[in-house]
This record gives C-alpha cells, sequence and structure tokens, in this order.
C-alpha cells in the first residue's frame, strides 16, 4: 500500500476569508507575530499497490483542486504497512 | 520570518464522508486502486519572527482543531525569505 497526499492551498492572490477569520481571532489567545494565516485541504490517498504520480495529478486536477483559484502540490513516498 | 503548518485531520475512526464522495467519484476517471480518502485541513501560520512551537500547539488545540474528532501534526521549519 502506498500513500499519497496533496495539499491544495488557494493561490497566493486569491482572498483566504477562513484563514483570516483566524488571524482575527489569535489576538484573543495572545498571539499578535502571526503575520499570515492560509488554510486550504489536505487529501490523503491509499492506494492498494503502487501510486501512479500521473494519475495522483490527473485526479488532483480534475476531482480535488480548482486550477483557477488554487494550487495544489503532491507528495508520495509514504509507505503503508497493511 | 518562520513557516508552521498545521495539518487537521479527522481521527481515523471519525467517518469522512467528504472523503467518500471523493472515493466514490474516482472510478468515473478509471481510478479503481485508491482504497481510502480522507480529507482534512492543511493551515499555514507565518511568524513575523521565530515561531514559538508551544505556542502553535495551543493555537491548533484551541483554535485550529476540534480535539473531540480531529488530530493536528504540526510541521516546522519552513524558513521563509522576508
Amino acid at each position: 500500500m502506498a500513500r499519497v497526499v496533496v495539499d491544495v492551498m488557494l493561490k497566493p492572490e486569491i482572498l483566504d476569508p477562513q484563514g483570516q477569520a483566524v488571524a482575527n481571532a489569535l489576538p484573543r489567545l495572545d498571539v499578535t507575530d502571526v503575520t499570515s494565516v492560509r488554510i486550504g485541504r489536505r487529501i490523503e490517498l491509499e492506494f492498494s499497490g503502487d501510486a501512479d504520480l500521473d494519475r495522483v495529478r490527473e485526479i488532483a486536477d480534475k476531482l480535488l483542486a480548482n486550477p483557477v483559484i488554487e494550487d495544489f502540490t503532491i507528495h508520495a513516498g509514504e509507505q503503508v504497512k497493511a
């Protein structure tokens, strides 16, 4: 079994109101040295065999991310004991 | 500037309908070797100075994750050029 992680984040130029809300709440926890909060999605895919990364790229592009406003990165390699 | 990433995922025993929906859609892309899809959040925090990881743990616990149903992991170290 192989695990592939796809991280999907809003492109830097796209406003992130969810992250902004968290940033605005931080002073309530006395945290004042955080300059930016961005919130995205982390998707963990588990494959029964080896993962085909070209396939993962297609899945991310068509199903997991909206390429107009989001970027994704793929992390492979974590071997999972069955 | 330091960047800290907090990954928040549902605990393994909690049902993930969003991931299930993606898993159910995969055969439409002719992908049949994915056994599990789990979807969580990736939060990127940027600090003006060095990041205090105990502080980040407190932020994650109180603000970013719901410890009843979610686990979080903290990745530090990415140095960001200002």
